[in-house]
């Protein structure tokens, strides 16, 4: 039964010592060098940021569970995990509260022009600017999963007016939710702070582009918080430059980290911070897994399972 | 029973619609030149942001009511209001909800090392820092009057711990509450994020020095959201150049505006807004003067009575 552990070390370690006080009994392993660091066979599960490049089935044939460290799995191949194996993404609450965080600081220095004020405070500039209340503030969540329905949650308790959208109808108390592509335009039409929280998949690479800006009220703003890929930066910087958006908080890019002369790195309204928004916190991540775990071994549904066929 | 405003011309404007709309017998009168927009005598309640520099009980013998449009008092000279007359802060929704809108963005903007990451954007370095989660990160606010209490409620709600100081004993659920002077030096040492949200006395005047500081736990920050005249600010700067203080946002300053070349303005590690953390917003404002007009009418204790033996 033993567990196998390859991503950041000095997380790895604190992974070890939680495995090693709630599942004596499990065996841990921090795998850094190139082979595995215990008997293959013993092997039974699997926590990685990346999936090792190699043949997964012949390497360990008795694993069972492959886990992401991180809270989506757009960065697996799964087509290299083999079908029988549960691929399962990070779901805990370490991870919901950093976004929650986040995107709170993100969508409040929007909302009180804190990027106007740098501004004008690099140029030694006193200048009130008028305030909005929160309630004249549209802010529009993409992505319903479990982060977006706690950002959500969280923005309309400061009285910003709050709608959420996603593929398939997802219902949220005091929230509207618009589902499905038909709604896309209804929803962006609406929306003042625009949040992504997409899952990276096919289907949503690129969809931050200049189309979807432009069906957004002139001087909305983009908060990208799910992954560099969702964005066509070109078309952000063009929308930013036009006057179609007023600002731009990011939290990832493409790819990352971002060549140092990149024309976003010194755009005025543009804040960029190096993918740190939300990241699974081991003490509360070990707690999930070990749960999963018992789940597995009862037979019970997995928390955070992929859906292969929506590739999230 | 003619109510007379004297600051912001465009506010006023919202107020006196409101007034036209709720009190209609109440004559409204916007004052802008150097005389009484209406008969003096007819004057029973003037609200104003500075008390006029003139006689007031010989100007308006009839005067029963002084208001302030701001949050605070500090800007008045009470001594040339006779004394016979109350004066009533502004404690009203829409200053509430500013007040927790700015120290929410400003504390979080700390806690996620947002001066940090703007000053590594600016030299295009992706350089992720090592998170905290909330509940390490210790909150700490000076002040326990409407503001003050609303303000730690929401920081709580986010997970931080959270501490309160004021002169005289409060308490406030699920908060450690410090009273008096005895009291300060182990609030201070047990708060990384200070946050001032006194009254300005003569009391305060100057709270936040070097000696003050140099209680904090070393790297802690502030977030000055009084007035200007809460802090020594050259205190500020050695203190964060020697290290004792991470980083500052201030959102007032001594005096305003500040003067374009103030080093302030310039330090990689203050954020500094110009006096725009929370505004009364016309609607609510007007909403509760009248609450209080009628309170005064039935004889009911006022909302934001000043205490002159105080000074707020």
């Amino acid at each position: 039964m033993t567990f196998v552990y390859k991503a950041d070390p000095v997380r790895g370690a604190l992974w070890a010592r939680r495995f090693a006080e709630h599942a004596p009994d499990t065996p841990f392993h921090i795998w850094t060098g190139e082979m595995p660091p215990c008997d293959p066979l013993a092997v039974r599960y699997l926590a990685v940021w990346q999936v090792p490049k190699l043949d997964l089935a012949a390497a360990f044939p008795n694993l069972e569970v492959v886990f992401s460290t991180g809270a989506g799995v757009d960065q697996f191949d799964l087509s290299a995990i083999p079908a029988h194996l549960p691929v399962v993404r990070m779901v805990e609450p370490g991870i919901i509260a950093g976004m929650v965080e986040y995107v709170t600081l993100a969508a409040l220095a929007i909302h009180r022009d804190w990027l106007t004020y740098a501004a004008q405070q690099r140029e030694g500039r006193w200048l009130p600017l008028q305030t909005r209340v929160a309630s004249e503030r549209r802010v529009g969540v993409l992505g319903l999963g479990v982060l977006g329905r706690a950002v959500l949650t969280r923005l309309a308790s400061f009285g910003f007016s709050c709608a959420g959208w996603s593929r398939s109808p997802q219902t949220l108390d005091g929230i509207e939710c618009f589902a499905g592509a038909d709604a896309l335009p209804a929803f962006l039409a609406r929306t003042d702070i625009l949040v992504c929280l997409l899952p990276l998949t096919d289907a949503t690479r690129h969809f931050l582009n200049r189309g979807l800006f432009a069906q957004l009220p002139r001087g909305a703003s983009l908060v990208n918080v799910g992954r560099g890929g969702h964005l066509r930066q070109d078309d952000l910087l063009a929308a930013l430059d036009d006057g179609q958006l007023a600002a731009a908080v990011l939290d990832v890019a493409d790819p990352e980290p971002l060549a140092a002369d990149h024309p976003l790195w010194r755009h005025p309204r543009v804040m960029l911070t190096p993918h740190v928004a939300s990241m699974t916190q081991p003490e509360s991540a070990v707690e999930v897994v070990l749960d999963n775990l018992r789940r597995h071994r009862e037979g019970l549904p997995l928390v955070g399972l992929v859906d292969r066929s929506r590739g999230y």
